[in-house]
């Protein structure tokens, strides 16, 4: 169970900038009843986690696609992040470098470098290679693109090019005729699931499954999520509070570990894209990693102005240890975990002594069913700060108009 | 020559959000002349690009060591993102994927989490490698951990194993007393440069140069920056007047550049640890990429609190177009060069119609010469924003006591 470590943010430790316990009482109670009436409604993000047979499904499915050399993720934003995501937490971080690996070599492609596009056609072969398309819209210029680029690669090396795409759409759109027209092989993106809900849909799950990933442990996690509703109505109530209440207009997302730098990136949409809203709503998320932006940021989050809260993510894992053999030093005999710990365990205590709020996400050990339950927890808090905030965390307007200026520059007519 | 366009902070397009022509010519006036005083005392930094002589040692010498399959930098903060924000800029997104590379594999070790170290040291063999520790204190714990830990490895698989290390260090510390007793292959920090300003000293060049990267160019570039100072007078200009008039306390720093992405990762270190200072000054740094952050930040840029300036890096390079070619869609025809293009150009009209400062660099081609050009443009405006706002620059107290207290729990000694 992933549990948040919330005692850094009272005021009994941080005085006038933290929170009371009645408070938070009290508005814990006021989370729990938007997220009764969230239920109610049965978004689709809450219905995920229970969708075992198409998990099961997807899992054999994928079996048929691990004979190729190279799986290509092209999509961008929710299509995009959360298949990261799932891959660095999940697989070794040099997985594609992987002699005899029995998986494919996992890339995902979610911008429009042209020098990247290059570098990518230039390392891999299409006839041995998947190409997943993700876009739910079935329209989205990026991903069409870089699919487009790649579709004529793929023509001119194999007659079989159909059996090279896996195609993951919605109802509607390009991408949904294109595929029924070549009768190229289609997962749905569920109706009333968006892009940085959908992780734990077909989106995130078919990539996943064909690069080992346990994903039916996935959703056992966020099931478990689901079924133990405090830690998101903790963490929206403490980020409602201290956004509205005390100014603080950053929510720094901190995990100590390499393996879930990724994570943050994905917190970053869902927490950006969901609660910005309506001219005067919407803390900015920043991404940090500990250690290393402790040699970074928190000179700014020690000293600079008290405008932030840092939610640390540590993890409690015994292996691998990783001991440090040098004898005369104070590290020797130590290891890498110990010294990892006790950094985030420093740099909470100094921040908690300048009076700056922070919370700790303490996670076990990280596999695929704490990285569900991780994942739904933070959509949960999500959705239920949005409310809160009285703000519809499902929608993004906002990105319309730089999108359609864009498509008229490119020629598009309306 | 990278330039400033400036247009979309003005108040003729945004409003009462914006500046003036007066407020930011006299605005202008007083960077000036803090940049002279500053100029005065000689900072290290400012020095590095006229050491031509000590480039093309460090360029000759690395001659020898293109012979190691791998080189792995081990250092954090200054020490590792000023050799990512080169490698990802200047050497192919792919490049250790590379076969028949005249250069060794490069990595980069900036943090302690067991599992990143034991899958570096899962895929390397000890005795083809090349590790160059840097840290100017000599003394820094998890460069010293992965160090002591990779240093058993070496001794362990060969016995010439001071031929595999490097070190780059200032003239007091642990690691130059190490080096000094065993004889091995060392490089200076200069004394009075600090880590964030250290790209263009030894801690930049050396690795650089060992994977093909053209550092005399580098320096040549920044010689320019030096000679050309209105863009780091008007971008100091621009961010102190927001930050101070404007409450924009944060600054998104967006690269429409897979290539510029970790360049933006040093940027931030520069920004929050030079700025972050005295407990009200220092805006937060944060990192976006475009395209792929309009589909993760856009919405909250547009929408959410006016609480930020934008600062956009546009690239205007020809090569490579990668042209789409499919028929009977508004992209057929197109490039992906053109698209991306668009894209920026797009969002950062949204943004202005919406009244949110942006601003954009415009650089002509991403190479050795205008990267050196940019990390030094970026270096002197952060040096005189900081001067503006009555900090220094140059120092970081604020990391010391998450240190202490982690090296006490760490059984540390005072």
């Amino acid at each position: 169970m992933i549990e948040l470590n919330y005692e850094n943010c009272l005021s009994s430790k941080i005085g006038s900038q933290g929170i009371s316990r009645e408070k938070l009482g009290s508005l814990e109670e006021t989370a729990r009843k938007h997220l009764e009436k969230i239920k109610e409604k049965k978004p689709g993000f809450m219905q995920l986690p229970l969708r075992f047979k198409e998990a099961e499904k997807i899992k054999k499915e994928a079996e048929d696609y691990k004979k190729f050399k190279n799986f290509v993720v092209i999509g961008i934003g929710g299509s995009a992040l959360g298949n990261i995501t799932l891959q660095s937490a999940l697989n070794d971080y040099f997985y594609n470098y992987k002699k005899n690996n029995p998986y494919p070599r996992f890339f995902v492609l979610d911008n429009v470098d042209p020098h990247w596009t290059k570098s990518l056609s230039d390392l891999i072969d299409p006839s041995d290679t998947l190409f997943n398309v993700i876009t739910k819209s079935g329209s989205t210029a990026e991903t069409l693109a870089n699919f487009f680029y790649f579709l004529k690669q793929l023509k001119d090396s194999t007659e079989n090019w159909r059996d090279n795409l896996v195609i993951t759409t919605g109802k509607k759109g390009f991408l949904k005729r294109f595929s029924s027209e070549n009768g190229i092989k289609t997962y749905p993106v569920p109706e009333n699931v968006g892009g940085r809900y959908s992780v734990l849909s077909e989106v995130g799950l078919f990539p996943a499954a064909c690069c080992g990933i346990d994903t039916v442990k996935l959703l056992e996690g966020a099931v478990d999520a689901m079924e133990n509703e405090h830690v998101p109505v903790l963490y929206a109530a403490l980020q409602y509070y201290f956004y509205k209440n005390k100014g603080k207009n950053i929510n720094v997302f901190m995990p100590y570990s390499k393996r879930l730098e990724s994570a943050a990136d994905w917190f970053r949409q869902l927490w950006a894209e969901s609660l910005g809203k309506n001219q005067n709503t919407g803390p900015t998320p920043v991404k940090a990693v500990g250690t290393t932006d402790q040699h970074s940021q928190i000179q700014l989050y020690m000293e600079g102005p008290n405008d932030k809260t840092v939610s640390f993510l540590e993890v409690f894992e015994r292996n691998p240890e990783m001991k440090i053999d040098y004898p005369d030093h104070f590290l020797g005999g130590k290891s890498l975990r110990e010294l990892f710990n006790a950094e985030c365990k420093g740099t909470r205590e100094a921040l908690t002594r300048a009076k700056r709020p922070n919370m700790t996400f303490e996670i076990p050990k990280i596999d695929a069913y704490n990285i569900g339950e991780l994942l739904y927890q933070l959509q949960a808090s999500c959705v239920i700060s949005g409310r809160m905030m009285g703000i519809d965390p499902f929608n993004q307007p906002g990105v319309e108009l730089g999108k359609r200026l864009a498509y008229e520059i490119m020629g598009k007519e309306e």
